[in-house]
């Protein structure tokens, strides 16, 4: 299945894709939130689309992120070998974990707004995953029974107010709109192999980010495992998966980064694309 | 006012404490919620307490944390100089920021559960705010219009999970009951100055932290400008601005932490106190 929300910010109502159409569930599910995915609720939409006629949703109907607002967004930083090489990090030993506030979410397709005193807006492609079932020191063998989904995420980051702030990362990747997901939650049985997906994203038409989910260095069973060692995870939590080489702040010669007018693209293989323009802050 | 919610974990109802007794409020009050802080929940319990007859509920009742879920908890780190000083840490030029996962969170006096594999359990005796008003991009001279009240909050930290696996700190601060919250939420009426409040924090009987938030290096007013020009606040968020000298890392000669059995209690003036015992975590 292929889980979206559509309408007005603020107002988005449950939906699904199929065969490449919108529909609107809300009459069945109240929201693609913790009770959603804790309870039967994948079951249960599941049984809905095979037995109840669903409304068409108009093309063109702005999209919302496919989830509502989760518990935490957990972030893996460096996580791709090519990415770490270009921004002179070392190879992490063992994940490196931030969070992401939850009001930076933004729908897939709405503009990315750069902050006051932004210079540093940077883009980062990543495969996020949501957690469907409470996870609290949960095996590698058992990590995937507790992934809902997957979806596509763009990390935006400011690099000044995350490296050179005083830290933690958090404070560069919080913004309001920096954290664009979407268009839609695809089921895990939608994808043949998550671990083998390519994931890319152009500025102004400019390919800058083309990779694969073959090589991240930590998987998804391991990240699952060992995000919940830490903390536990709930139903509707974000995981985002880390992203490849191609970021602003990798560019050669010199970096460089967003300005208004912009135009950011980005897709996984079966997850669909998204579409941001990058406007200025306006108070 | 002095907001408390209490009973079972996750059915918590809440209520206030008048004259030192506390009253149930849950016939005029949802919850302590994102809705209830940004709404005119704070001046509707006024007039509620003011104009009905409340029951009274029984002492010894289980104390919850005195608000429900928040989208997140903000951390100051480092924020007083002795702390700072014991950590080997230099004074930070500004606020250093990281989160703790809200899935950390317990009443005043739960048990503190020392996670799996934890060598490095930690206190921190912390001022915590609680934001009243959305905030993005405040001044300072505005930021006290967006706080809603105060509390007391013990920062567990796990030492090896913060500091020895590759980052960031919210790994370390994140695991089930770190975040003993309460027993009650100060409006700030209640306060006389909030810069000039005693807190300290023993273990076993033993004086261990003894500070003054007059202490300070950021104030509140700059930190909850400082923290909405990186993000924006909801009502109902926690921001917890750091721990005096005297946590377990900075003990001399050598640092020692947590076992099963000993006793954490903590205050802070007009804030109350709680306590937790330590005990192994149990699967």
């Amino acid at each position: 299945m292929k889980l979206i929300r559509y309408g007005n910010p603020g107002q988005e109502r449950p939906g699904v894709i199929i065969n490449d159409k919108m529909f609107d569930v809300s009459a069945w599910v109240n929201d693609y939130d913790e009770a959603f995915f804790g309870g039967d609720g994948l079951a249960g939409l599941r049984h809905t689309i095979g037995t109840e006629q669903l409304s068409e949703i108009p093309a063109g109907t702005r999209l919302g992120a496919p989830l509502a607002r989760p518990s935490k967004i957990i972030c893996v930083g460096l996580n791709y070998k090519d990415h770490a090489a270009e921004t002179n990090a070392p190879i992490p030993a063992e994940p490196i974990l931030f969070f992401k506030s939850t009001t930076a979410i933004a729908g897939p397709n709405d503009d990315l707004v750069i902050p006051r005193n932004s210079q540093k807006t940077d883009w980062e492609v990543e495969l996020a995953l949501v957690i469907g079932k409470k996870a609290s020191y949960v095996t590698e063998a058992d990590a995937l029974k507790h992934v809902a989904g997957y979806t596509l995420h763009n990390d935006y980051s400011e690099r000044e107010f995350q490296l050179e702030r005083n830290g933690q990362w958090v404070k560069g990747k919080s913004c309001d709109t920096f954290a664009p997901i979407g268009p839609f939650i695809a089921t895990p049985d939608e994808l043949q192999d998550v671990h083998n997906l390519r994931l890319w994203l152009t500025v102004n038409g400019k390919m800058l980010q083309d990779g694969s989910t073959a090589n991240l260095i930590f998987n998804i069973p391991y990240l699952v495992s060992y995000i919940s060692q830490f903390m536990t995870l709930l139903p509707g939590d974000v995981i985002t998966t880390g992203t490849p080489a191609g970021v602003g702040l990798g560019q050669k010669p010199e970096p460089w980064y967003l300005k208004p007018g912009d135009v950011v693209e980005l897709g996984i293989d079966g997850l669909g694309s998204s579409r941001q323009v990058a406007r200025a802050y306006e108070s």
